[in-house]
């Protein structure tokens, strides 16, 4: 697949390896961005980044070095500029389509979410195996296909993405599938371990790290 | 993200506030902790923590100091102790008790998740309005009561945390229903903003950030 890149990656170190908690910090800091962009604010030092995020402002400073340093040292980072930047460097600045495997609960209920049909992301099918299942449609107006379709329905529509929202024991399977499909990004539910081959990039959503972090600062409020 | 918590910090800077970052990075430690007690490792320092996670050493040594430094100089940390320091410090050592509020796709999704029931937490009702679904009962078990109980379930129980699975414009409503059932901690997955009085802890799982860390790796193996 081609590429129209106005924006080739900016960044020093060609191909080193980005950290999954700093891609999450990178997300951070565009809804930060965001945040400050609708306050009217111009410009903001990586110490008032670092004390709205709670981070510590070196590695904040690190963290955007990674994509060459634009702060200007007694200035700040202009707020508008990095924003735009940081959503060009992270592909958020194109639509990409969506595919879900899987309709049970969590298949029918990401299918409906409110948060991704918005920005950037279109979501074009729902997939089963269950002939009860296929035919019907979610709330939202997804339509569920049977998996047997999936390959197909992956290339024609080119999408790029899928939700993997299937029971543990068949997760691997269904995740070859989808990569046999040509898709390479998944976001996987299954509480289960993963494998895929180098190229195809996969992350899990691990619902137990929220409950944690809840729960470490419900004993917070309690102890105080 | 809304957090309504005024809570007291356990270790040394009495007045500091706990990010939720921070909070989460304890809860990517006690991971990978948890691995290297798996593996056998007797001690780590910081700089291998901070190999392991993509994190700057610096920032390791702050989070962890924050709660007292138990760190020795030139031998790094002990792994057994810090797992079982940081489990307690997070309130992980005890058994919580969850309601979840909405029994739609998504709240039987997170009633039967493989991940909550197995250790620290107990799942005890599943609520909602609509008569059709009272009285039915989850795959997994978990039996769904009228919403007009959960004051009395909620106390009766000890209930400590709600998940919020319901639609985004009756959430305030039934957070506010959750509260002053005498709920103090929250997992919200409406994609709305919402509010808490101070003493509760409000979080949300804001699926569009794992999307948009999805995107960035994908964009950057396009790329490569």
């Amino acid at each position: 697949m081609t590429r129209g890149t106005k924006s080739r990656p900016v960044g020093k170190p060609r191909g080193a390896a980005i950290s999954d908690l700093t891609a999450q910090r990178l997300s951070v800091y565009l809804r930060c961005l965001d945040d400050l962009q609708r306050a009217g604010v111009a410009t903001v030092s990586s110490q008032a980044l670092a004390g709205r995020l709670h981070l510590n402002s070196a590695q904040i400073r690190k963290d955007l070095s990674l994509f060459g340093g634009f702060g200007v040292r007694g200035v700040g980072y202009s707020v508008g500029d990095l924003r735009d930047r940081l959503a060009r460097i992270m592909g958020l600045t194109r639509n990409r389509k969506v595919v879900i495997v899987g309709a049970g609960n969590l298949g029918m209920a990401l299918a409906d979410y409110g948060g991704f049909n918005r920005e950037g992301f279109s979501i074009v099918a729902l997939f089963d195996n269950d002939p009860q299942k296929v035919g019907t449609v979610s709330r939202g107006g997804v339509r569920v296909l049977d998996i047997a379709l999936l390959p197909e329905v992956a290339r024609r529509e080119k999408a790029q993405i899928a939700l993997l929202a299937v029971p543990a024991p068949v997760a691997q399977r269904l995740l070859d599938l989808v990569v046999r499909s040509g898709i390479k990004a998944v976001l996987n539910f299954a509480p289960a371990p993963l494998r895929v081959r180098p190229g195809v990039v996969l992350k899990s959503v691990d619902l137990k790290i929220q409950l944690e972090n809840l729960v470490f600062h419900l004993t917070r409020a309690e102890r105080a």
